[in-house]
């Protein structure tokens, strides 16, 4: 009964009847100020409040860059918490005298300290089709609120009611199959930020009999992807990612897997960005294998190191660098190289550029002691351990491009998960494979 | 995949497996303590503090009310904000100088002055079955929480962040009917408020073809109520709940049905307290009922008075009351009576009644300007209007004990809803048809 | 879109629109035949047939005993084969001259003898609700078959039609639970005819923690259930079906039951009789039971035995029955008290009654060869065997009527299911336990 | 629980798990004829003639086309009816003596003429998947019966007992869209015989806002369509396919739609052939889009003319043909010509060629007197009318070659469908406008 405003919004564009429109003249921003005003105002009963705010909902939707960004600027310039009333009410806390008067001092300054903008985006949180909403205004918000402190302020306000409505108990795991909704796949390919996806064909055979797909949804935004991850059945380490990419590669019967590798984690909404999900993604999707296949022993991914190259790039001419100088012009003209050599082209490099790969992946860090590639960052955190190095694995532009190619599995050992993620958390020591340790020494 | 906490204890529960427990040794408060300092310390990442999470609301549901009293305290006296800090914040606000330092002090002083409780609530809520497992704690935090500061302040924080979790575009309205659920059906019956469900014939007779039967649900506690609607479908606007709780009446064919009577709405959940979705409901169900069924004209009540005996003895030896004393003589003898008398038995106190009635629900107002009757002051909230009263319109134990058997028709005019609930809220007017005026106006 | 002539028809008379007429007038008779005759005519295209065949479902629908008589009748007399194109039909075949010239002439013959009735048949089958109606139908019509020729063959032929819709692999099988519908509880409650339901209580004990229902559903009429089972989960064998039926006895932790006790099966549909489903059930829920419950090892019965005292009453005076005059003396004594005795009441009696029970089981058979207690012929065609005699199992009026108050466990024993049916379906051989052997054999 | 035997057979061979096999040895083929004769004996069960039945329905599933050739012979030869008891209950028809006598005698030679084979497809009937399996059998059956009167009675009755399942209250109609499963749109796309799916953008296309697309579906084969229709909506009667095949032509708001036009019908189960589903669907469909869309007036189809050029090189040397010299070259010049030619290239040629059109639809005719055109003769059949003719309306390939790149509309008149219908079936009348009528006057 109660109207959707997303879906009203897309059926309405879809259909062309309305376009997006660039500009809000004064007057129009002024209104809506004035109706986000009504919309905190008692007036007008709960019902009126929230057709009003799905009233504003809509005209946001129906705007472009231009006009969304006006937007949230009113917002947050004029839906902010009221500067003097909060200065007095620390007045107060300052001045209260005993514990109760204190307490009831503070819980007054927590009232006048609080923007206005919380309730609004309640507001709108609580619309039909609120929740995607929301991470969609987060999504046009975050790359306006780097430095500019008020759209800031906004921004974390939204990311922390967006984290209390995303939590591992409200999301529903759902495995992916041909058998999905063509619009599903779609969008699935078309957020599929690590291995791109070429073509229909492409996508048929990552869901195919040897394949696993799953992705998170919440409720409230059922259609639409969260995060998902990619998964291939093998008997062995996959060790190149070309064949889990090659439609015409052999299939292996499920029930005979013995490996299950991560090979693709991607996010699908902007909005939801610095909300990690992708963790309890991993958890629930191995206990979902364990259950399904009984043969399966090892769980890992085949990942890309994005760092890698960039960190070279910086590093190569360092003479710090604990590193022969044949070696290190022999990594120097691999970078160089504007794509992937043909196999054992360039075997001089290969061992330095191993070790380095190893290096980088145990030693640079992040000055708060984490790993400095993302990759390694996410699955180190979620317990995972460096578990080895592959040598051309990825010859595309782009794996050649960030990574020269090579790639790394991470192994999630189902025992070690919980003790590798605490020593991770508490002092940085990072797992590995007595193979990546060896290449890591060899250089030191 | 991820444990149920709720469905895992009701399962435990149900076979006996687990029997709650009435008290918590020291050593046990202490430990749960710990507990919920290391959900909210960095250490463990999120699966672990998810799991952290799930076992402390598991043990909270294997206890009796004693234990629950303790934990709830502990949760109120040791993870509130700390005071130091957030005194020492408020004094950075009062020192400020200038707007952007002013307003960085103000940012600081709201992360300084929030409970420590509200990360754990969230992380509750972020549980499976942790919505409901809130609701729950609500109603056991409520009959604690009058008169105790802090526990106070926590039930004020846990309905706000319950009220951001069930807005009315995250409600679900189903229609119940004779094939729903028999638990589910047993539940509605148990929580009907207003006229008791007596055996299973008198549930199925409120769901038969000329009845219909709406409820909110919420997607995260789906068999679980919220609050629910009862309406019977007539010719005419119902004088009596008599014909509509007995099973033997005559059935209407809906399809020439024009009045739709709403002779019951009651909340299921008592951890929803406060947080307000009657009128969500009245509306939609109106709506729903306006598709299906195109000879309804009109929308109204069949509604209990429920403070209306209270006012009358307190009222009824008042001079000041403009009333004859032949009448007041009749009415006082009637507020006597043990039960209702036979028809015509009280002719001389039904006029007077009448005009009290009319009197009490249209003057008699809360200090705040509001009606005094709650059930009245729900519906002119709403938008509806005073229509008619009904005398020996329940004539049952409750009925008389609570109301002399006079109950109240409330309409809804969908023109005037609006305009009615605007006028209610601002000055406190009250719509009222000419009749109840009428009444109304003899006595004055 | 196209309308469901059942939940039409049952929506029409819930709200008394319809009511059922008892009589037909010749005309409306003459009437009905006509449009009979207009269905199997080419004339009006397939959209046309089938709605003149829904008018006529909708027309049956709504008469009483005697009208339905009336129909069922004029289908019977005017809708079979036309005897002389039969004849001639015959006649052809038997002076047809060579193979091929022979096939054809018995392919003619077969279209010539196929009744009318047939085409009409599979027309009401492919109503919206037809199958529903054609059910309904045979169960108006197995009572007037009887010593009826041509309402015999149309029932016949109606038996077939149903037996080719009513197949294991189109039935589905659901667990009931308290969460089942209300309308389904109340219809599976009436149709228990073997212990039966005597409140919602009652049958909320039989949905408990440590029970299990289930019943067969079809696709094509999916609110009404067609044959069910109830099973206890126990530690032992039970041995009365008292603390079963009991609301107030203890709960068993399903996790740790070993034995599971089928103690119902009933059918939910008169026209359904002699469409043998309950063999597919009773493998399938043990099939379900073992993938849900580890620990489960025995499956059995806990049986009436319908035919005994009927048996009993019938030989106890035979003089070749071979037993002691002391005893049958008791036995008669037995025999002749209208209800259960306390235990220890009838000492005498016990252990003759046994030595009957199992030789009646054992060694009365039908002429066929098959066991003469109907309930036993039905375990071990579906491959179970005797296992153990129950003295005061079922102290109830019926117990005693029918039985005693014996009861038997028939017992599923996986291994042996396969042997125990081929053996009793090839030359009659009745598996049993070695106690019951024995007491059978003490008799002979 | 019960093994689904097409689902099985679908994992396993996507899992490369089983191969099909092209022969059969001739010991596998009798080990198959001894099941087969296991299934219709007493022995074992129904549980185990269902097992049996589902092996041999597992092996067939694995069978190569010449394995399945084998096979379906040994059906037809070894499991028809017995000739020699045939021939003798056709001889005691011939003899009896009396109607009672010759009842029953018609009553046994029924049983004794019916195929032992029924009884089988019964039983793969009543496995799960079993359906499915029956349509594919037929469409390897097809194909071979032609010519062989076993293998064409087989099929005929196969026909028979498809039909009594695929009755029109036995199927479900869904809207296809976007939305709907990729391996759905992917199987529907394969089956499009009209106007070929070229691409997944030419599918979402014909997914768009102003496109409707419905197929018919069966409960027990639900991701197999059975039949569907393609819609456009439009403002005007549609007068060429170009633009609705364009998926960069302009989209219509629906709200605003007058007409539908269906565009394209195609069977997608080859074993349902000559089981007529495309009037109920058309319909039911028609009824969808009058409830959906309020504004649509016009139900109309741009149809192909598939015989158009067959019968027009047929005829057009043909002396008898009314028409000019100069226009019978013009035409015979444009049949020659190999592809559709720009508009107004073959001026000359365009008026013969639409009254040439309009006569062989409205007067040609097959010997049973109904239209000689397919397509026009299932539109008439349910009611259209011809409604115009349309010059160059499909230029392509298959378009020129089938009918010149004429299309034809036919139009569904509510009022009038019934009417039609009745005519056309009754005596072959043909409804037609005016100005179609004219077309084809002018030529007589």
């Amino acid at each position: 009964v109660l109207r959707d405003i997303r879906s009203r919004w897309r059926d309405r564009s879809a259909a062309d009847v309305v376009r997006p429109r660039e500009q809000l003249s004064p007057a129009e921003l002024e209104q809506l100020g004035s109706t986000l005003e009504a919309c905190l105002s008692a007036r007008g009963g709960e019902v009126s409040a929230w057709e009003r705010a799905a009233d504003v909902a809509e005209t946001y939707l129906a705007l472009g860059p231009g006009g969304r960004r006006a937007f949230l600027s009113l917002l947050a310039a004029r839906f902010g918490a009221a500067p003097e009333p909060a200065v007095e009410a620390a007045q107060r806390v300052v001045e209260a005298d005993g514990p109760r008067e204190r307490d009831e001092a503070l819980l007054a300054a927590r009232t006048a300290l609080e923007p206005r903008w919380i309730r609004l985006l309640t507001q709108f949180n609580n619309l039909v089709g609120g929740t995607k909403f929301l991470v969609d205004l987060r999504a046009d918000l975050l790359p306006l609120a780097a430095g500019d402190p008020r759209l800031s302020a906004l921004e974390q306000d939204l990311r922390h009611l967006l984290a209390a409505s995303f939590g591992a108990g409200q999301l529903e795991l759902r495995r992916i199959t041909w058998d999905s909704p063509a619009s599903l796949l779609e969008r699935l390919a078309a957020s599929e930020a690590v291995h791109e996806v070429t073509s229909w064909d492409d996508l048929k055979n990552r869901l195919d009999v040897d394949r696993r797909f799953f992705a998170f949804f919440h409720p409230q935004m059922p259609d639409e992807p969260l995060v998902f991850v990619e998964v291939a059945l093998t008997r062995e380490l996959a060790h190149s990612i070309e064949p889990l990419l090659d439609p015409a590669a052999d299939r292996l019967d499920p029930a005979e897997a013995e490996v299950a590798i991560f090979y693709s984690i991607s996010n699908s909404q902007p909005g939801l960005a610095g909300i990690s999900l992708g963790g309890f993604l991993i958890k629930q999707v191995v206990d979902e294998l364990k259950d399904e296949l009984q043969r399966l022993r090892t769980f890992a991914t085949l990942s890309p190191i994005p760092g890698l190259r960039r960190w070279l790039d910086r590093v190569i001419g360092d003479p710090r660098l604990p590193i022969g100088e044949e070696e290190r012009a022999a990594v120097a003209s691999v970078l160089r190289r504007a794509a992937a050599p043909a196999d054992g082209a360039v075997d001089a490099a290969r061992e330095p550029l191993l070790q380095l790969c190893a290096h980088y992946l145990l030693n640079a860090r992040r000055p708060d002691g984490l790993a400095l590639d993302p990759v390694a960052n996410f699955h180190l955190t979620n317990g995972a351990r460096v578990e080895r190095l592959n040598w051309l694995a990825d010859p595309s532009a782009k794996g050649w491009q960030a990574s020269l190619g090579l790639m790394v599995n991470y192994r999630y050992q189902l025992k070690e998960i919980e003790r590798n993620h605490e020593a991770y958390a508490t002092d940085g020591t990072i797992a590995a494979g007595a193979a990546v340790t060896g290449l890591a020494n060899a250089l030191a």
